[in-house]
């Protein structure tokens, strides 16, 4: 197999497997949500930082992992209609072997990325288990729960929807495997022109579009989102749009350096480039044609439009 | 040091130190609640089977462990008040090698266990990573989200409360790594008096107390409930009797003979079993003093009262 992620240890494919045979049992693209009679409906949905956490333990950095899991969270939850208020966040945090520290850096960075939020920290269980987790190596896996009022529906999206790219901080938390298999722990501690020094980079925090959304839903003509997430952009975009239509990229991007500096290092075909990092957009929107491209200031731009096959 | 749970790796008081020093950042004993404006309160609760797992694993039947998640994490939810309504699960699970056949049955057995609790399956989500995650070994982790009209409040239990235990199918999901230290792998695949086949006593999934708790709640004085998980018999019940009360066992029960079996292959303490496993009662409830133990017919019995210290 040629394809760099797999050599990393990560088969997309199987992922992919695995969510189409789970379609008929579960809901949901990014989160899936269930109506309370006469009420709301409550939307949630679970991930992990993956293994970003490995990079911030050979850095001992552990401080915005926290807001890692919370605003990937936050993000997933997004993606699932036009009115989304997230309400309340649980943490897991495994490992072979807990170090108390550690866990409160991470801890206190949840529950500081949940009141940002106004999220409340409902829960959270930390386990020890030497047998399943590599020496030193943690899972820190998260769930958010929101309330909803109007979820997007399958072929909400229309043919002449413009598509908007929102900024991403960096990575996200998505490509560590790769970036891993291309980069020494020397690499993370050098300084690169234009990004500074790689570690800080690649450890900034997910960026959380929760802010942004919150001024713009309700207001505008949102017609589907996509959290770029593992499957990078290619995969993620392509799964909000109904089978008959197509995205068509109209405007380039300003493609942050650290993403080159990756493909260059690592050699990466660019194609894989697109499936497995966010290269800069970590949130499309898919909006009416009137949308009005000054509401998200300088947060992204107009990427596209969709149109029929 | 010699206590037998640390010997196998777990650390039940660094447990108790990280829940301690975030008692202020989240709410609850086994699941935190938020209220819901003009509505009912939500509930919810994370946890893992843990490394019960393992020894699934050797014994490649993995159809029980979508039971043992879903029931352990409603069990949770149970404790949270007297009219607790289960209403939705996600999973997630992460390995070093995701083996789609494995992945599938444990999620057939989750969507199992959600429709028979009336529970819809919100969402998964499915991890492969080697870096985190030693050799074939998975971790399977869960959600579950309630609706509760009234929820337990701290000083609820009152001096002459009955203390009714109701019986565990066998040791749940906890205490596996004791387990997995005192037997090998031949021992699973042979007989016991009493108990039969090690390995499928072993592998009998949690039992779900939903069904007898929804013919006792609204109709009983239940003013607590304890799940016995993590720190056994001992930790669990004590957590939720106030500080100036105290537990009074009256009334025998039968351990069941695997606990028996484990304490004398394994030679651990008496005090250590009740500390680790159920030793036969997997739900204590703390109820009036007029309960009708009728009520609950041969699935428990009265184990003691609730006295001043």
């Amino acid at each position: 197999m040629s394809d760099k992620y797999t050599q990393a240890g990560v088969s997309t494919g199987k992922a992919d497997l695995l969510a189409n045979s789970f379609k008929t049992l579960v809901t949901g693209e990014f989160s899936g949500s269930i109506n309370l009679a006469g009420g709301p409906s409550l939307v949630a949905t679970i991930d992990s930082i993956g293994t970003k956490f490995l990079i911030a333990n050979q850095l001992k950095r552990y401080e915005w992992l926290g807001y890692d899991i919370v605003h990937h969270c936050i993000n997933d939850l997004l993606c699932s209609g036009q009115q989304v208020t997230p309400i309340a966040f649980l943490d897991y945090i495994a490992s072979s072997n807990i170090d108390v520290d550690i866990v409160q850096i991470i801890v206190k960075s949840i529950s500081a990325a949940c009141s940002k939020n106004n999220m409340l920290l409902l829960g959270g269980e930390t386990a020890e288990m030497p047998d399943i987790y590599v020496k030193n190596a943690y899972d820190v896996v998260g769930t958010a729960i929101g309330i909803i009022d109007k979820p997007f529906v399958p072929g909400g999206v229309q043919a002449g929807a413009l598509v908007i790219g929102l900024y991403s901080s960096t990575l996200h938390t998505n490509g560590y495997s790769l970036v891993r298999n291309i980069f020494t722990e020397d690499d993370y501690h050098m300084s690169f022109p234009g990004i500074g020094n790689l570690g800080s980079e690649l450890l900034l925090p997910h960026r959380c579009y929760y802010p942004i959304l919150k001024t713009l839903m309700g207001q505008c003509d949102i017609q589907a989102i996509a959290h770029i997430t593992g499957g990078g952009f290619t995969g993620n975009v392509a799964r909000v749009v109904p089978e008959y239509l197509t995205i068509k990229l109209t405007n380039a991007w300003r493609v942050p350096p650290v993403f080159e500096l990756i493909q260059d290092k690592g050699n990466v075909s660019k194609e894989e480039m697109y499936r497995v990092f966010n290269m800069g957009i970590g949130m499309v929107l898919i909006v009416g044609k009137d949308f009005d491209i000054t509401k998200i200031g300088n947060m992204g731009q107009t990427i596209g439009i969709v149109k029929e096959k």
